[in-house]
């Protein structure tokens, strides 16, 4: 089958590998219709991710047929269209019983990182009964893609973490895929006002459309003392952190309010400054999430109920076999205005 | 009347000074019966408390009699034992309203620091309705002090922002008082595990006394490791950070387990290094608080029903005459043994 | 001046009467510039209400402009316009602190009720400072009457205790004003399905334009079957009661789901069956609840920010001179159509 | 193998029936080393469960060593010392991914019900990883057998829904097994008063022993009056029904203070009055559950860190030979002062 293959930093392909096989009895074999390509899928190119070795087939998104079952699956039979979850999860280990799915004794974010992913004609899904999801009839399951992992984690990193809660203030620093996300999420509980911030102009009138109440450029003004004016000196209830640098973090702490929470979505690949000697006394909470997907069964229904579009991010379509230009025109989002590219094997 | 006045960085003395009067409708006049000194006490003495200037009368805790009441005070009157909450709240502005008393529009933590405090023969507490508790008759007064300031504050910042469970693991960093005030309410909770750590022997082995079930001397050893192997690797689920340093707030981020909480208790006077690169996707949160005193009604009750000795922490008593001694003594804490000095006028 | 006055069961008169005056320093007197008739006024009017005799000017809604103020009251001045709560709280007794307002030791709902009523020109309103809320300039202050009593109801006593989540599903038992209240603030949360039964189809159709998703005509079908059968068998996650008498709450016990909650709103005079013998294993619960209106500044807020329209609610104007007919038209509501009836003096 | 076999209404005897085998993958074979007796066993022999037919053999509760597993089971092997769960759980449907294993789509209460049960030398448990726990290293198996079903019932059902907390009050109606479960679990949360109420006072002692604070004899006395004067008027924040009678359900409503719960263990076989014309404006909730045992890591976790004591649950131990005696003295337990009774194979 074709997929595309990571050789180590800045190097990948499409190339023709061996189609996988039914390991376990809890896994599933599943025939790729769509998948993505995630910013972290460009961080472990540049090499930033060391789980992940030369060969692996990269992908941790998409929607698929199932092909195969192995013996103790329950859940799935061949031919049911499923939802392929980001995040692996046995359902059984203290862990999972928990509902921190990310952090499964024997899963986690191991699909296109430690095992082979989905950007493939075929993937190999451990865990399947509780790793995968049905999608009901007549759903449109391109769309369904934005559900593997970019709705989940900024809904629950950044929405439920952050407590939106009607009437109250929200700030998305950053309006990448993931910060709008977020912006789309967090219109399910009606607060009053979302500050979107971003350096870019064409992602801020995205925003604009996808609901934001107030777009701010960070890059020519003082986001934070724009903030603080419209809110009244007050500050804000939810600050979302959807960029993951020490700079971004820092704005968050000059936003929240008294009583307010900052929601850690961004990737950090460095330390940042913690300003408590002002915020010891401000009675915040800080929240850090690597996405567990609990909430997928949740966002299934409110997509169902069309209080959810996820189509709105998709904004480029590509064969599998040209992965290699979907990445190009992805990794240039700036210029070629990209947020989620849909390949299709 | 007596009482002990603030003149600047390093300087207080024992002053005769006005008694105070009724200003305010809501006022009430307390005759203090006893009262304490405070770890803030000795950093407004330092000159770190910008908001408390020379000529103040310094204390922000004690119980006493109401002498007198401001024609809107309906829930006291002359002659009733009263507990004074070191944080005074007008009970109807916005942050009251929200439970975040310490951010109260026209109170917060103002007695001994913005107005006039309780260390002196009487003190003016505004809005007194909702700044003072009833003491039930038969209640031992002394040990009440306790529940002013310390105790509200480890529990609400320690224990209920960190969420301690039945069966759950928690760790204190730090013995001074405030950490085994968290060690006390801690056990409201049925914890399984209560790692102490400090460097001071003799304050660990109170906190070996008081209910800690295993004592990690900070100096000598190094706490971090010691503490994981105790827990196999998984770490923390409540990590109490009650000292204010830069260098326990990270020994806190090192012992936080996934899905853990890092409740912040200690007043810091510089920034910290938050390990983002580690802890965004550990699932983790950290909580900061000044203390509402919220949970006065409920800690009273616990008090009432012996399941909290407050008296556990006064270790020294001095008469107001004596309290340039008792000052003394409680700085000099690591010599003396001093956790809480009672000061009787 | 002149006021609706309650002469015992059955009989009321639009009377001149004294204006009131400030009693208590906490006390606030307004003059009203809208008011309106709630269902609870015509249970007095039936003799329903024990606690409200012959004499009473009745009415528990309303906004209007503050015309003088206690000694003690200082968040509001002469002049302020002003919304009033149905409920009276004092901000300082036990159950307050807790939020439970409207079992205030001094307050709870006495307006219209055992202190003088809304229905007239001026009214005093006792604790003025935790029970009248400030009115944003450029509000539709008429429309506002609607947060008095009937939208908090309706969202504290429904839609909070009921729990209403992205993508679940409510049913509403009783399409009048109240059931209209839930069914508009529900919509906050974003459940993915909203049924409501009624037999009224005017007040159905009233509710499809409002939000519903379902209309069940509980007169002429079998309402739990129907929505048995949209629910496959599952049943529903929030049920709110919202009519009183007990076989609108035996229906809430046929529809909700495993896991659910039965959020009792309607003020009922008669006990009812509760179906332990089913119930008892089904994970459920059922609340009752006063309405505390503690989420007033909350429901402010979404006003503002456009997110709730209560002006909806309203079907026909009067002034105070007609109140007699007023009262016609909304006691005749399913002839009339009348959801609220503003008054203005 | 022996087993209790239950024969229709009535009748059961110690029979020789064949050893149970693998069927599904999930499945594993366990052999049993303690066991007990349930209320439930005796509903079932009354003919009250008609779930549960001719040749079942009996028991829901028991610890054992696993003998053989599935293809599929992961978590377990044989030699493996395990606490077997009452609920069945597959991890993985709807209600278990939302916790409520008791719902389970293919599981929930089925052991001794719908499938062979533990009064046995050898039971099947499917869904094995997620329906057994291990036990650790030099624990007082014995003793675990109580967290098979009667700890996990008061804790869950009446402790945590009746959100037990520091200072609060407390009352459990019924000091049967269940009862004391809920009395012993409660004091987790170190409430301020425990009212214990029974008509037996050879019960009421143990409860005396077990923590309760006080002892109310509800056959010689009024119940509810004594527990009102106790409460000063107020009621109880947390009432427990454990009898499952209405006569108990309607003292619980007499009980409950203003904002309480009255969580309800009991299992009912006929509808209770409830008494919403009082109840509607008293901010309370009614909850009802059937176990999920979601606690038991929870749970183990106190009794490894000796927070809890199943043992003093344990008054009589048999042989699995001398189970109809057993039966016998459980069933008189008003004459015996069984609580519950070992049976070893």
């Amino acid at each position: 089958m074709k997929a595309l293959v990571y050789h180590g930093p800045g190097s990948k392909s499409l190339d023709e590998v061996a189609k996988p096989a039914i390991v376990e009895p809890g896994d599933a074999l599943v025939r790729i219709t769509h998948t993505t390509i995630c910013g972290t899928d460009l961080h472990i190119l540049k090499g930033d991710v060391p789980t992940c070795g030369p060969g692996r087939i990269l992908g941790h998104e998409g929607v698929g047929i199932v092909e195969e079952i192995g013996s103790a699956v329950t859940a799935f039979k061949p031919g049911d269209h499923v939802l392929i979850s980001c995040i692996t999860a046995c359902g059984r280990c203290d862990y999972c019983r928990r509902g921190l799915y990310s952090h499964c004794a024997t899963g986690g974010w191991i699909l296109g990182n430690m095992i082979d992913g989905t950007q493939a004609d075929f993937v190999r899904i451990p865990h399947a009964d509780t790793s995968l999801y049905p999608i009901p009839a007549g759903a449109n399951e391109e769309a369904l893609v934005m559900l593997s992992d970019i709705l989940p984690t900024g809904f629950e990193c950044g929405v439920l973490n952050g407590k939106v809660e009607p009437g109250s203030t929200v700030a998305i620093v950053g309006a990448g895929p993931i910060g709008l996300a977020c912006l789309l999420t967090a219109q399910f509980y009606s607060p009053a006002e979302i500050f979107m911030v971003d350096i870019d102009t064409n992602r801020l009138a995205v925003a604009g459309r996808f609901g934001a109440t107030h777009l701010v450029e960070s890059g020519e003004s003082d986001a934070a003392a724009t903030i603080m004016a419209l809110t009244r000196g007050r500050g804000v209830d939810t600050v979302v952190e959807a960029v993951g640098v020490p700079a971004t973090f820092e704005l968050c702490q000059d936003l929240v309010a008294v009583g307010g929470i900052i929601a850690n979505v961004g990737v950090h690949g460095a330390k940042a400054d913690l300003h408590l000697e002002r915020l010891w006394s401000r009675n915040i909470a800080i929240t850090t999430r690597l996405v567990d997907t609990v909430s997928t069964p949740m966002l299934l229904k409110t997509v169902a109920a069309a209080k959810l579009d996820p189509s709105q991010l998709i904004t480029h379509r590509f064969s599998l076999a040209d992965a290699m230009t979907a990445y190009d025109v992805f990794a240039r989002a700036s210029e070629t205005g990209a947020l989620k590219v849909i390949i299709t094997p």
